[in-house]
């Protein structure tokens, strides 16, 4: 069942690598069939190398098993959190890469300084807040997709124009329209989160570009008026 | 038309990535027949691993396309903008590298710290101002281009011994005698950028190299009297 | 003898330069067979390269040779004081990885500032005393490993849950229940030393995760209710 | 003539671009045979990639060519004021390795700041004086040469137990008894560089490690009481 959608899957996983977004098995990528509300997703601790087709797991939005042999990613419930909240998203990653895992860790949104974060994020890349200890030992992977949809919901963001988001304390998940674009919004986040580093380090009080410049970037590639590209 | 052009235009652009310039298609090299004012340059969005020769765009310079089925670099007008003021200028090259990038989204220009920046920049790599509202509303990708030759005319800089500029909040633009040498200048600007930072980590307060030193090295390489390499 | 364990570090050593752990000959890594008390380690400045697995060392706890022709690490002192103390440790690797010495060289010990050290470290990585002329020139890669185990005992640390310390002004030893694993961790220790670092140019004044976090990330990976991966 | 040396700086120049020391053409090797005082030097501004053997230029310590149609480095003069001063020295290399550079830069002496730096440097790598614009005019690459010089005759530093330097404003200068130790300490420098600069990052009162400390790590691996590797 869900082979295209599987084939996806696996290749984005597989991309992670490739961009040197994960060490070891740091990540994982899933994509949801909203038409049945099937998620597949990577099987926790398998390595990428020796990753197929038939390992990814099958599961429903509440996190049943729905195809496959092994446990899917110990982050599913994540995912599936931010799958019923953000009913726009279809793909879901999620890495430890090391530029946005830093700005994580320092518990600080990612500003838009610059043109390259306008093309993809709508403004400041938010930062949730940390869990509680009583959401730690409820249902810890739950929590954090909770606190990212807090995130989202307190400051009115729209998760499209917002493809990704820091957990406090620990790393970042994007997400896309499909597992691939997913793969691609977490490479530019990694990207735009190390310029952002060392542009401060340059000049710690340069302050995010203007809002006009924010929206000629962004809506040039997004929306009814784009014009970047072939389409 | 133009094969010889296209052909040094497609292997500059195919540069960029081996060079780890750019992330994705964030960048895109041009090249200028100056007999017949005509442009080669990268269509929009299309992956450099799937460039082909014939995929490049023909445009005049005030941007009507001559040749090619494909919508050219959303950044054609500031590349023709840049063709128009520098008439020595034959080839540009634009990217978001990360080091220089980090540069033109501090505001900062790049000192000449040293003799690496000595032997490509003759002087303080500029940074352009921002543009307006107006400027962006009016004619974003132009004025990109005017911002940067009014950098250069109120800094009374000659682009022959500047090849490159960083823009406010975006990201570098550099250039060459022909496509190969623009994206040549390319890699060196990534490099100074990089080593310019790590230097002022370790010596805030250190000062431009002295004149003399700047003009033994840029001169040594460049000019009548250059005495580096086999020519 | 020993052919088993002599293959796992074989292999685990030239994981070494596959990871980047290592510039030229400075790492190695060693395995003790705890039947026997044998350890095989890596001889002296060999490249890896051209390491083969006759060129490997057996030596007994006391550094005796037992088989090879070749000379040890110079480092097998501290990795034999290190099994003698630490009974359930099975493997040693030590590099001078430049993102761990760089904290080692600083004389700070690695605070958890996120969840991918607790997926690995339980708590702080600890940083030794520097040793004293003394020391030093009574034994020096013995006391390497003395203080080791002194900032282990001080700190009341368990070695199992703690796999790895850095040497002041030297460089960072880890350790595992194998070969492979002691690797496995000294590629993480770089990693997060590297986040670590950034993350306090972001955030100076960022406090550790919280204990209870820090316990959710290391108990999911670890112990007997340990739920990630598929065993 | 002089075929076995002429081997050796060729190889040495290809590893430069293998180490990632080089960027382009900014680095050379040459290499002395002392008995007949001859200088085998890369020719200045070929691309390694294309570099052959019979492309290296033959020198006299006056710098009169005396083999080979190419022209030589146009750092030369400096490579021949070196060889005349530092008689136990028979391999220079020169590169702008970017760590190394960031320092030269700087203006800044690498401190001894761990035993990695030990094992090679016995003391703080010397940064020179700038050049005077008389001495740029006079005889730019000589005076290069003798800033070099004049830092180990005013440090009394011994070049054989201190095989770098850094230029001010400018690169480092490496070198060894042959070609290969004379890259191999380039690697090396380049290494420590960059762990200094991160060191002072995470503790900017750190002090150099201990003489004895120093003394230890240089004399395990150099002099006639020297333990380290197989030999």
């Amino acid at each position: 069942m869900l082979e295209s959608l599987k084939q996806d899957v696996l290749e984005a996983n597989l991309q992670l690598t490739k961009h040197r977004l994960v060490t070891f098995t740091w990540g994982n990528v899933s994509g949801i069939d909203r038409e049945h509300d099937l998620v597949v997703i990577k099987p926790s601790g398998v390595p990428y190398k020796e990753l197929k087709i038939n390992d990814l797991v099958v599961v429903d939005l509440e996190g049943t098993v729905v195809e496959g042999t092994l446990r899917p990613s110990s982050d599913t419930p994540t995912h599936l959190a931010l799958y019923r909240a953000f009913t726009n998203v279809d793909a879901i990653v999620h890495t430890h890469s090391p530029w946005a895992t830093s700005w994580a860790q320092a518990g600080r949104p990612i500003p838009a300084l610059g043109t390259t974060h306008a093309d993809y994020f709508y403004g400041e890349v938010p930062c949730t807040r940390p869990l509680t200890k009583e959401e730690i030992h409820r249902a810890y992977e739950v929590e954090t997709g909770n606190v990212i949809i807090e995130a989202f919901e307190i400051g009115g963001i729209d998760p499209l124009s917002m493809p990704g988001v820091l957990v406090y304390g620990h790393a970042p998940f994007c997400w896309g329209k499909d597992a691939n674009e997913a793969v691609h919004n977490a490479v530019v986040l990694e990207e735009i989160a190390k310029i952002a580093l060392h542009t401060l380090q340059l000049n710690p009080k340069i302050e995010p570009i203007d809002q006009f410049l924010l929206d000629k970037h962004y809506l040039r590639k997004h929306g009814t008026n784009a014009y970047y590209g072939q389409n």
